[in-house]
């Protein structure tokens, strides 16, 4: 199973922290968003579509720092969902070239989609991408794929680092693709990323995501971006898949980008530290530990050598704890991902408090388990 | 341009009959959907997401004939659209076979989408498939795709021409697809194509689609629907792109299920009757007629001798007229599908009737246009 399909398996689960999307209880911004569903509704079957289109798109980039963001250019299409837009990123890629350099780990469906569309892929460490280009890309790709902040380690590509690819693309005629979906949960992803791109000259593609940020019951729009010397036939591979996305959710999106950047998007940052604080304090006392220091709204479970991920996950389904071994992440190595567990923590308090103590409990009971065991093999080879 | 760029470019034309969307006006019982869009938002966020899709499936198949659709089988996948379904099935073909018989006429979206997985694609005729299967498919392709209703053509394969076809790709190991999203328009079409697909035992993959029926604002789903020998990996394709669609517009495609099912389909039907009978009238005193006996949202207008739809597509553009040429529906040969023009008819009347308006009168005067030319040319001739 990829990981999209151990989350489905998680949708009705009783505490579920398996999947990436917003599912903490609304704000009450949020609410009376909601409750002007039928004015909003209406008043967007009155407006120009493309108007309603370059507000939601602006309204949304600059509130996450994207103040260079080809908006008024038109070179921004709205899809229905990130996913639909790395879909089409993966068949224009698939078109041009055929070789990527893709970020490793990062959430499965990503190689997934672009190996499906017949491209090689070869994996490049985080680490790798803020050291020197030369070394990174020594293979020579015809394409660097990224996604900043990453799922699940939340490693966030630094300004000077971007600069640094961006410029080493330019240079080697490769297509930088970045995929920013989780950009909203960290400010230190929120530098203008386009004025660095432009800058630079680069020929890219960026995948923006106003999924993950919301509760909105997968109301939700994918933004694909592109350079002006871009080669990607995005226009055609777009309209192949849709003519237009919901004016309504365009005007929604609106909305709540508005009350975002008006200080609701640090309100969801508080949510987040808090629940990652509850995790951390719940592995206190025990193997396992928090690795990373990202802003994500998911947060590895780092364990102790010789436990097993997977394993963990089939103990705390038992209890009716659903989150996310990270073995398909690591897309070229699936093994070095099985020491991690992902937990989301874009929910309410009450169910990461459920998910963390069970999380913890049972890292514990695996372990003396795993003592057990030991000391009663020990015990037959000594007898 | 494909057809879909077309008809973005007619998105905020001042008389926009490019499009084969629901247009309309919300009918006062849709109206009272959209003032209840809060509640259904809190409600659907209280219920298991299972039951939510199981009933929003068996509402919309239900109230279109389709009783056998296999729901409760779990052997229906939900998607964002028809067209994101379509990719999947693009490329869960090509995963496993080479060759497709499709239907010529279609929309250009569907070769477009299967031609860029790499599947060869050859045209059957619409009557051919009314015919001997033998005969329409003597090439013994690996799979047939029939959109049904067609789209501009509005043709239906008819159920015992189903039965014989879908008893041919039993036979022939071939992968029956059918894309049935004009199906709520007719019903003719509306026969029990799960009851004969079952029954046959054929591998099948069926799109079905709510997007063309309700003026919704794109809130709408497509529905992936395969039988238990398929080969397709429809699982995991569809885990590549989402998650899960939206629970809000599940209940919201329930209640316009339960409301189309308790009469308002009948209004749509008559409203779509009205439309067509609008544009009649209005060819009438003109050298063109409606070729199709159709019930769908479309309709195509047959052009006389030597006139070019994409000429008359210019013409009505500088009246602010929005319609589609029909060439690219035409994939095999765009050329033949020059003599049509296609018109939506999902619109309010008094859009329908000045886009009639336009239409009968541009028609006439490039004909008079043409006859002055000729008249000129044989005069320089004699001269």
């Amino acid at each position: 199973l990829n990981l999209t399909e151990l989350e489905i398996l998680a949708l009705d689960s009783p505490v579920n922290v398996s999947d990436g999307h917003a599912r903490q209880s609304l704000t009450e911004a949020q609410s009376a968003v909601v409750r002007e569903f039928p004015e909003l509704f209406e008043s967007a079957s009155r407006q120009p579509f493309g108007e309603l289109e370059r507000r939601a798109q602006s309204a949304f980039l600059s509130a996450l720092g994207q103040h260079r963001a080809p908006v008024c250019e038109g070179r921004v299409f709205s899809t229905y969902s990130s996913s639909v837009g790395m879909e089409i990123v993966a068949r224009c890629l698939a078109e041009e070239l055929s070789e990527v350099a893709l970020i490793h780990p990062t959430f499965d469906n990503i190689p997934d989609l672009l190996k499906a569309r017949g491209l090689s892929l070869r994996p490049v460490e985080e680490q790798a991408l803020e050291g020197d280009p030369e070394h990174a890309f020594a293979g020579r790709p015809q394409a660097v794929f990224i996604t900043t902040p990453n799922n699940p380690t939340g490693f966030v590509l630094s300004a000077d680092a971007l600069r640094r690819v961006a410029g080493w693309c330019a240079e080697h005629r490769a297509v930088l693709c970045l995929d920013t979906s989780f950009r909203g949960f960290d400010p230190t992803a929120q530098y203008d990323t386009y004025a660095i791109l432009e800058e630079a000259a680069t020929e890219y593609v960026v995948i923006e995501d106003t999924g993950k940020l919301w509760p909105m019951a997968e109301l939700k729009l994918g933004f694909v971006v592109h350079s002006r010397n871009c080669r990607l036939g995005l226009q055609e591979a777009v309209s192949d898949v849709l003519l237009s996305v919901s004016p309504f959710v365009l005007l929604v999106v609106e909305r709540l980008a508005e009350d975002a950047a008006a200080g609701g998007l640090d309100d969801l940052h508080d949510l987040i530290a808090r629940n990652r604080a509850i995790l951390e304090s719940s592995l206190s006392s025990t193997s396992a530990h928090l690795p990373d220091r990202g802003r994500v709204s998911v947060a590895r479970v780092g364990l102790a050598e010789g436990m097993s991920a997977a394993s963990l996950w089939r103990a705390l389904r038992k209890v009716n704890v659903d989150a996310l071994p990270c073995g398909s992440f690591h897309w070229a190595d699936q093994a070095e991902g099985d020491g991690f567990l992902r937990v989301a923590l874009a929910r309410d308090e009450p169910v990461v408090q459920k998910a963390a103590e069970a999380v913890g409990g049972v890292i514990e009971l695996v372990r003396r388990e795993g003592d057990r065991v030991a000391a009663w093999s020990g015990a037959v080879r000594s007898a």
